[in-house]
């Protein structure tokens, strides 16, 4: 059999009621009001890894969605983002569970200082034995902003401008601040870790002052595998300097292969490889013995979403309240994050033949706004297949549509059906010789990151 | 039988190398180095809940302690604080091993933002099922604030003033936010949860504007178990309005009896009941077969202590440098903290016959400035019943000094002995009933906070 390309799978999902599936809690087999409950990630991890997923993302905001009629009420009735609660204290539960599984978790850079979320991250690599991942986003709710010390929210510019000499702090705190062999456990010499082997990183910039030595040991991956998935012009530079793996959301693989290019071409212009970051499009997978059975458990979905909350979902996401908009209006455009172009077709009106409003809320009701396939084992491998060969992209991003049966699912009927074409490693294979199985790349390419801030640079500056 | 007072027990810890025990990682058995690994704390989790303990207390700073000639070098020879990791994401691991044991995490109130603050505990209170507390503390490193954007902390007065308003919006988020059947999964009425019983908070105060509703739906505690630390007069007031318990440090039960005299007093003083607060002192417990083993082993124990770091130690919890202090000078008053009469001592001069610093420091290199003792399991049952009836408390708050051995020793020897005498509650026992082993009194004793912020004064400002 000639060696394929691997396909990585990633779970993913959000610790809330509403995901990218909308009003499907009212579904009677629906487990989605259990994301508070420790079982329900637990099972959640241990499915994942049985059918050799790389990883579970887990996706956060950190405000109320209150864009759609200036009010939490859409949001509320369908549990979206409200309730929630924190990606960050799940991870070593699950980690305790399983052994190979990576978590990449959502942390902002907009309201948590450098120097905490640079520890809370390396405490979980410690922990996880190296399977940490982030997602970095730089916040886009006026609604967090408001009530974590600010009227507003930064300008798109200035987060992400903030966010590179976030980025540069951590780096200097992960890599530069203590020597490979700093813990010597030395007893003899009385010294549990040098401190001539332990470096300040002084730090002084625009947005941050970080004077000292770094609190953590160096952890197993020291900086987790960075992930990011914004598609602006901005975000796509910021993924081009520092993801290892970019999440992308379109239903169309053109679009895909557009950006992921794009993203590529911008990764080897700042001297990366060209397997330096893989790309993760969004993919919604309804797997079943048959077809037939596979449709009708889609079709059966369908039923539950609410549109509405759609919408309400949507109008935070673009910060701009749908409410009043024309749900039968064509859409002019939807771009490649499949959900920018709806402002500027709810506020020019149509221009060609495309979806409602409403058809287009049905549809990412269950969607997400990313690719989707249901069918047997076979018609599914087919589409993944398909896809990336389509895309160019390295793998995908798998919605929990329905908790407690998607997953299970797939790794039922799917990971066999991938195994036996070779795009999934065995368990336990090459591909998860290393400690994070999110992070194929890194054994190959040492990141970026390791060049630019490695121990070397900061050698000069002591003490605390 | 008559029914006696039972002694409440906290395991306490630190996620880092030395932490009471200032040198013992140089013992040939030390595990402390395992701070880091998941199946230390797991360990630790199943071994308390076995033995009895009410709950683990683990304490946390956010910064190097760099007073100590004005450098970190002799704390990082020791592995004191630095390095260390983050006390939040230990948590759902351990309560995924355990079903009874508390959690009581370390948190500042000074460093980060209170709406997201509310949410991590929340969110812990929801996977634990209710067993988690937090002990607030406002920070008192000068190095933590000028890593976490400021120049140098607040005074201690405005950092008391900060914490009142910081517990006014945590109350107003856990407590007024939601109503108790706000989440109703009503299937037919479309309303997960219900948004007539979903209120914003509208706090508008000197430090936080936080005006929208909370993030996370009502949890089995809602509010945490509250504990506090500090001793100053400050600290005494913030403890009598907020805390549900009370950790205590100083080696002599007069001044243990006379804090928590004064604390109660002051707790009446707010109309709150003589039992609202539960007091724990610091008591290091060696126990052994036979009092001399256990003499023995808290003898080659001392053999390991590391008086300059111990004194490195301290020079960063009185934030005052002691290197240049004569070390044979005898010391003029240890208050009640076990720690603030060290600067008179140094500054002023000896004023009668004391122990002078080297042998303070290496006394508090073992107990951490709290009492000690070392016996059999009659031995130090003996003393623990005399300790609680000479100062008044309710429990003790118990090092592990020399990890992997001390709890287990504990568990194995000195619990059946204290179940005997009736001083530990049967597992599973009434004591138990409740969600969290760490509030016993929170059942007699509706919290303080229920009756100021209830959801009643907050129904008047909806949506976020």
């Amino acid at each position: 059999m000639t060696a394929r390309k691997p396909i990585l799978l990633n779970g993913f999902k959000q610790a809330t009621v509403g995901h990218t599936a909308i009003g499907l809690w009212r579904h009677p087999d629906s487990q989605a009001h259990r994301y508070n409950q420790l079982d329900y990630w637990l099972d959640t991890a241990r499915t994942l890894e049985e059918g050799g997923f790389s990883g579970l993302f887990i996706a956060d905001v950190l405000g109320v969605l209150d864009v759609y009629q200036g009010r939490i009420d859409a949001t509320l009735r369908a549990g979206i983002q409200t309730p929630s609660i924190d990606p960050l204290v799940l991870v070593s539960a699950m980690a305790a569970v399983t052994s190979r599984l990576g978590f990449a978790i959502t942390l902002s850079t907009s309201y948590e200082q450098p120097y905490l979320l640079a520890r809370r991250l390396a405490s979980l690599d410690h922990l996880t034995g190296g399977r940490i991942g982030w997602n970095i986003v730089t916040s886009a709710l006026d609604s967090a902003a408001r009530n974590l010390g600010r009227d507003r929210q930064h300008s798109h510019a200035d987060r992400y401008q903030i966010a590179e000499e976030y980025m540069e702090v951590v780096y200097k705190l992960w890599e530069g601040s203590w020597e490979d062999d700093a813990v010597g456990r030395d007893v003899g010499g009385n010294l549990f870790a040098d401190p001539a082997k332990v470096h300040a990183i002084g730090h002084k910039g625009a947005n941050f002052s970080v004077p000292s030595a770094f609190l953590v040991e160096p952890s197993p991956q020291r900086t987790p595998v960075l992930f990011q998935a914004g598609s602006s012009e901005a975000g796509r530079g910021f993924a081009a300097a520092h993801a290892e793996g970019v999440f992308l959301v379109s239903p169309d693989t053109g679009s895909l292969r557009e950006t992921i290019e794009d993203v590529r071409d911008r990764a080897a212009g700042r001297g990366r490889g060209a397997d330096a970051i893989r790309f993760f499009p969004l993919a919604t997978v309804i797997v079943a013995e048959t077809d037939a059975a596979a449709q009708a458990q889609l079709d059966d979905y369908r039923c539950y979403i609410d549109a509405e909350a759609v919408i309400a979902r949507h109008s935070a996401i673009i910060q701009h309240d749908l409410s009043t908009a024309d749900l039968d209006r064509p859409l002019a455009r939807v771009d490649t994050d499949g959900i920018r172009g709806v402002i500027e077709e709810t506020t020019r009106g149509p221009i060609e033949t495309r979806p409602t409003l409403r058809q287009f809320a049905e549809t990412i009701g269950i969607t997400g706004g990313g690719l989707i396939v249901a069918g047997s084992a076979k018609t599914v491998a087919d589409a993944l297949e398909g896809w990336i060969e389509e895309s160019g992209a390295d793998g995908f991003n798998i919605p929990g549509v329905m908790p407690c049966r998607t997953f299970p699912d797939f790794t039922r009927l799917l990971t066999p059906e991938l195994q036996r074409r070779g795009r999934l490693m065995a368990i336990g294979g090459p591909a998860h010789s290393g400690n994070n199985s999110l992070a194929p790349a890194r054994h190959a390419f040492p990141p970026n990151i390791q060049r630019r801030f490695g121990a070397e640079n900061h050698r000069c500056e002591k003490s605390g």
